[in-house]
Parts: C-alpha cells; structure tokens; sequence
C-alpha cells in the first residue's frame, strides 16, 4: 500500500467554492487565498428526478449561502463545479447522467446565476486530471494520461499540455473493448475495460464466482478480493490478476495510439500500490516494442482531487477573464 | 470498388517541390504556383547502407537538380520530404527506419543546406494525413483520425484542429493489440492490428492457409483474396472478415479513447470500397453504446496524398517565416 498523503495545497491565489456532485455524495469547500481547502463538507446527492438538475443546482446554492454565512470575511470570486455523466465543457451543459438523471442541463450558466460569481464547469475525471497534471508528479511532461479507477474507468487526456475532452466524449477508456464479446458492461458494451478491471468489476466478478450461500460476501469489496488473494485464494488471484492483465492491455492500446509520456493511475484501486502498478506495468509493457514506455506514476493529490480541480479551474477563469469567454475556459 | 479520383490540386501558393521516400520507391514532383503537380517522378529508393541516409539525401538532391533544370523558370521556394519510419516532427529528424536504414538523421536541416531552400520534413502517414484533412472530406471536423491501411497500418491523429504526433510516437494503431497472444507482428509484438488487418497481413494470412503446393500463389495480394472471398472461397472469406473484425475492433477502442467526429480511411485496401467499410463500420459500431459514432469516410486525395501533405506543409512554412522558427512548422 502507498503511503497516506500529505494536504493539498493550491498556492495563492482568490478565494473559490468548489462542488464536486458525485453519484451518490456531492463534497464541497472554499479554498481560502492561502490556497488550502479551509472548510470541505460532504452531503447526499439529491437525484434530478425532473431531468431538470433543479435539485442539484439547489443543493449548490445552499452550500454556498453556507460557506459565505460560515465565514463572511472571505471575498468568495467564482466558483468550480464537476459532475460525473456526459459533459460538454465548451459548451457549460451536463449532457446526461444515467445516475443522477439529469439530460442537457445549461449547469455552467445556471450556477452562475444562483452563485453571482463566475463559474467553471466540467467533468469530474478531467477535473481531477487536472488537478493530477498541475499538482502532482506528471505536471513535467506535455502528453499525459490520467487514469481513475474506482466504481468505474475513466481517464482526462493531455495533449501538447492541453486537456482534450472532445465535447465530453474522449479519454473514456473504461468503454473501450478488450475482451470482444465478454463480461456485460453497464454501458450495454460487452468485454469493455470498466467490466473487467474496476474495483466495482473485481468485487462484482469475485463475488458471482461465490455463488448465493453466504451473504455476508456481499460486502466484498476489491480492498478484500486483493487481501484474499494475498492470502492464497485462487479465485481472488483469478480475478485480480484478470483486472490488471485488462488495464496493462487497455494501457498499451492507449500507448500505440497516443503515446503519452506518463500514464498517471489514480482512484480507490490505486490505493493497490504494487500490487496493481506492478503487474499492470508488466503486463503492458509485454504488449510494446519500439513503442515509446510511458511511465506509470501514481495519483498524488488524492481524495480531493476532483474538488482540487474544480478549483484550479474557477482561479483560471478569474486570470483569463480580460478574454472575450471569461467563463469558458477549458 | 470506389471511383477513380479526379487529379489533385493544392490551389494557388509558392512553387514548391515535395518528395515522398518510401521503402521500395521514391516519389517526386514539382507543385507550381498554381498549385498543380506539374512533373512528377518515381525512382527507386537507395539503402542507406551507413546508417547516414546519405544516400537518400543524395538522391533528393539530384532530383532537386533535375526539377531545375526541366522548368528553368519556375522559382522553387520550399520543398517537404517525408519519410517513414519513426520521424520527431519537432526536431526535424528522422529516428529510425528499419526497411532504409538511418539512424538519428537531421534530414530537415541536411536536406535544407543542400536544397538551398526551406524544407519542411515530416512522416509519410502524417503527410498523407494532413493532405486529407485540408484537402478531403474530413476537414470541416475538428477531430479526426487518418487510418492508411496498406503493406502496413498507421494514422494520422488530429486534435481540436492540430496534428498531434508526440514526437513520432502517436497514431501507431497498427501496432496496438487486437489479438493477445495472437499471431507475430514484424515489430516482434503478437496480435497487432497490422498483422492481421493489413493488406500486407491479408495476402500473408491467406497464402500461409495455402501451403506451399502452389508457387504461383505467391503472388496473390489482398485484392485477389478479396475477389476469392466474393467468389465463395471459405479460406478467403474468413482471412478479409478476420481482417475487418480487427480493424472495426481498432477503430472503436480509437473512439472510446479519441472520440473523433470521423475517421477517415486510405491506403491500397480503402480501394475496396464497400467490401471493407461496410463490415469495418458494422463491427466497429457493435461496440460503440454511449459513445460518439464518427463517419468513415474514404480519402479522397489518392495515391498522391502524401506528396500533396508535403507540399502543403512546404508552403506552410513559407508564410510562417516570420515567427521565431521558419523550418519547424508542423
């Protein structure tokens, strides 16, 4: 396991929100001009049950109007908020969340509103991409890859220093086949990285191979299935070691096609240390020749990162305001 | 079969010369002010048997010479040389071609001394590419990826309007895995794309199910498989639908990842029109759920396209010369 990681801190800089509205939790803080993250909460996620993102965008409101309440002195400028789903960053719109429920909400310019500060917007694996790519250990090179995987596999790519997001569409690895015809994906794909090689697949695909008889398994989670496997369980070195021959293979397809200097991999099974970094390494460099090797570096800006990115990212659009979109920076 | 291709033209601009070195021949013309391939030639291309490329280079410059001495009147301004292999754009030098045989060769600048003239240098795949995207259907996209599929697979990436190369090392779909474990790869990889879905690949993978009764078999490329398969040869039809599974599966992890408005696709085996787009287009959507689905698109510039991307690129350089780099333009 990889050693517990010191606070993060963004520098100087003005005083910003930052919401980052997950699946099942959405985390808040201001950042303070110290460039520390003075006051972070976590609360439910409303669902969007109108398609609408009302209750989301209330629920930002409100942990807003308590921030500021909280502390009146800080002169809070604009804010950052992420959210998982189809996001279109160029144009501020959450396209579709099938867990939160939302389709085509303007967010951006609707948070805005509420806030009266400038707000950016984006998706929450790109924003913690970004936040890897500023604040952590790949911040030297100028084409990277950021790789989270948790419940799902997404990654943020960086192209000649710049985030590529393809109106939302790009760096989603975890849908890209790499086992044709296998394992149902909850994206209705078959074989898809995510159904192989997430936390979410090696705790599902260990406990289908229990069977029904003890439901205690149920908790299982991927922290277990690894500790099992240690411990000399076949079937949990089984599917572990069908997860990081997944992710090597997934790595090295990315690397023919992209060749990123440094793949950077973070999220709950990160928390794997060698345990994953070394097979998946071996694994994917077992699949390149005269390919260029990336080098795999672990996240190291943490839990927050997302929150961390949002950030960044309202700071960036109050120094790019003089431009003609200050709102849209990407 | 798709239509033969109207003649190319680049549109009025200096005149330049662009050469085009391949493994077995060297191509190459002189583009007039009008922007015509006034004269053009194919030569074969000399080994480099030091590892120099000197020999290529003394090549291009009697050409050069040649080009002068036939159109007297005509004031040459740039040339482009392309290349295969593995070529760093942004330094200007060739890396390494295994088939010619140079190592480390600054043929930007060598090319540039004994020209006399500005060159702009680049891989023969990017050329081809940038051809495309300015000249062919694809260029009202800002994403694409150009895939050329002959002896061997590779493609061209463009990003939010930009080529991205990554000093040489992008766009090596053909030698991303498709197969693990599958079958030998020249690159020494197993299962790569290249090495089942080439033109290349197709005529080997067929001939190798012949056996060695037959010598005149030895001839047969991938049209002719093609035309077996069309004619109900088992044999044939198995090795051109092997070879479009591998080529749709390549194009849809390219999508997961890159999400590209359209892709477009060249080469010698794009010659065979429906026969490949549509079953590469059928697997490749089966499996695309929530992705973006690109068009496939044909090339439409043709056999020429990676003398008219070095063209193209010499006048580039000719209007950039005012910036801080006159021969670096990519």
């Amino acid at each position: 396991m990889i050693a517990p990681l010191s606070p993060v801190h963004l520098g100087p800089g003005a005083a910003v929100l930052a919401f980052d509205v997950g699946g099942t939790d959405t985390k808040a803080t201001l950042v303070d001009t110290s460039g520390a993250l003075l006051d972070t909460v976590r609360v439910p996620t409303p669902l969007s049950v109108d398609g609408t993102g009302d209750a989301v965008l209330a629920q930002v409101e409100a942990l807003a109007a308590r921030f500021r309440a909280a502390h009146p002195t800080i002169d809070i400028r604009a804010a950052g908020l992420i959210v998982p789903g189809l996001v279109d960053d160029e144009s501020g719109i959450g396209v579709f969340s099938e867990n939160i429920g939302w389709k085509n909400v303007p967010f951006r310019d609707l948070a805005s509103e509420r806030l009266g500060v400038p707000v950016y917007f984006t998706h929450d694996v790109r924003a913690a991409g970004a936040a890897e790519y500023t604040l952590g250990s790949a911040g030297q090179y100028s084409n990277v890859l950021v790789v989270v995987i948790g419940t799902g596999i997404a990654s943020a790519i960086f192209v000649d220093g710049r985030p590529y997001s393809a109106h939302g569409y790009a760096g989603e690895i975890g849908h890209a086949v790499v086992d044709p015809g296998g394992v149902l994906c909850a994206c209705g794909g078959h074989g898809c990285l995510e159904a192989i090689g997430s936390a979410g697949a090696i705790s599902r695909l260990y406990r289908a191979g229990l069977g029904t008889a003890d439901p205690v398994d149920n908790a299982i989670g991927a922290r277990e299935v690894l500790e099992r496997a240690q411990a000399g369980d076949l079937r949990a070195q089984k599917v572990w070691s069908d997860a990081t021959d997944a992710i090597g293979l997934a790595l090295a397809q990315s690397v023919a096609l992209l060749a990123p200097e440094a793949i950077v991999i973070g999220g709950g099974l990160a928390q794997a240390g060698d345990a994953l970094f070394g097979p998946v390494e071996k694994r994917m460099n077992s699949f390149l020749t005269f390919h260029r090797r990336p080098v795999l570096l672990p996240a190291t800006v943490g839990e927050n990162a997302g929150l961390v990115g949002a950030a960044l990212g309202a700071r960036r659009i109050l120094t790019a305001e003089p431009t003609t979109e200050p709102t849209t920076a990407s």
